[in-house]
């Protein structure tokens, strides 16, 4: 299968098993369109991707990744729910549509996000996910570290108490791995469960791959936000620059910053070696994170 | 023991558990001082009083009722940080102290929010958590299905949607059933799980014991609101009746209320009647709760 195959391909997957889980059942319809809007939102579903990825890379039966696929979603869509809020980012759009609280309000927003969490706890302990008892509370575990006070949840409450205050080098390292490594490197690990793998040479290479396409992922941005144009990047090119935050540019200079990339793409690459030609997607999907023009 | 010896006991073990679960490991302090903020903000303990109550009325281990007492408390916690923010009841004190967000700021309180709830399924999925795989699936699975969309944060919802409109007496009894009922039969169900029983005629039983308590809780608080003082309940007497608040003396009459209390008091004794003197204690909490001054 080719990389964009793939891609298109558990997008839709993802999305149907989604549909199928969020059916019309609570006393408030309102909220549950709520959190339909907030999970449709066009968003490229890469944390089920890499679980899909995984699981195939390993060969998982691929129902059993469902679950996790699903759950790690409703995680990263509410969070982006939430951080979209006035009290936050207050932000009005995202992709080109209206956020969560400006399509309803801010309580309905707030709550659709409160939902999400718990829906992914639902779907992961649901007997309807296939995976075995204890792989199921595996995943449970995994998923709940890298979300909360320890996770992504720390990474963003970092980042709002650092507006407009310079960071290390390895500060802003450590707020992207909370911030978004955490739920990257989750999914990876939840793919890697769905398959009912037990190599921790397996797990530990892997995790060494989600932790370099997560920061690449990152620093390619920064680095966008300065070389993109802004029709492309579908926000205004050097807006990072002009809020002040910190990025590997800024930190490291223009070289610096496309070197650090290299290197994250190159330990990407090293990372699936062992796995020869099973791993070509997962190290296409490296290239393209590296390569990507917006 | 004296329900009161059991109260005091039971609120001084939760505290102790969430004390010793919540360590300071987070990159963003800040994060978890508002956690911990939240969670010790002078709540009553009541969801862990009866997880407790039900795991030693089936004769449970009570170190296996622990990990499910912090984990319901969590999420009432954050519900409440949740429930007071701007844009939702816009509370600015809760128990006489400054609500979350007021003590820190918002986008801390809703952070804090969210990673409480998540810290809920972390604990219950956690190692620490001695019950048994199974089990511990289970008690995700019930805390989960009563915290979000078909449960709590689908009665908070129907609540702000239904503000100035007249609710039916079964709307009303739905409301309530979802936003506070769901979560004590949870409390109910986790200590049942907790003692490993699976006597599915105690389940019934104690559920419905859940059932009537959380209601009568809710018909109390109407009655007070009218007839209590200010002083003893803690906010101002009728402010239900000046906010236009949909509640059973308004719908019933305060002597139908009253009736419908006394019918519910009944219906819980009755439910505790199977368990004979080991009951004591549940009975003597329903006692406490309809004859309350505040």
């Amino acid at each position: 299968m080719a990389l964009q195959t793939a891609i298109k391909t558990y997008h839709h997957r993802v999305d149907e098993q989604l549909k199928n889980s969020l059916v019309h059942n609570s006393i408030e319809p309102l909220l549950q369109d709520a959190m339909r809007y907030a999970l449709f939102n066009g968003g490229k579903r890469v944390r089920p991707l890499l679980v899909y990825l995984v699981n195939q890379l390993l060969n998982g039966d691929i129902t059993h990744a469902d679950s996790s696929a699903c759950a790690i979603e409703c995680v990263h869509s509410y969070s982006l729910v939430h951080d979209d809020l006035p009290a936050m980012d207050d932000d009005e759009l995202r992709r080109g549509k209206p956020t969560c609280h400006i399509a309803f309000d801010e309580a309905t927003a707030i709550l659709a996000g409160d939902a999400l969490q718990c829906f992914a706890f639902e779907l992961l302990s649901s007997t309807n996910n296939p995976a075995n008892t204890s792989t199921k509370l595996q995943m449970i575990s995994v998923l709940a570290r890298a979300s909360g006070d320890k996770g992504m949840v720390a990474g963003q409450a970092f980042d709002l108490s650092h507006v407009d205050k310079p960071l290390a080098l390895e500060q802003l390292k450590q707020m992207h791995a909370h911030k978004t490594g955490a739920l990257i490197n989750a999914a990876i690990e939840l793919g890697y469960l769905s398959a009912e793998c037990q190599n921790l040479e397996t797990k530990t290479a892997l995790l060494a791959y989600g932790e370099a396409i997560g920061l690449a992922f990152q620093v390619k941005d920064d680095i966008l936000d300065i070389e993109g144009d802004t029709q492309t990047l579908g926000k205004p090119q050097g807006s990072d620059l002009e809020q002040n935050k910190p990025t590997y540019p800024a930190l490291l200079g223009m070289e610096g910053a496309k070197a650090k990339l290299d290197s994250l793409h190159r330990a990407a690459l090293d990372a699936m070696q062992p796995f020869g030609e099973q791993g070509k997607l997962l190290r296409e999907l490296a290239d393209y994170i590296v390569n990507r023009s917006h």
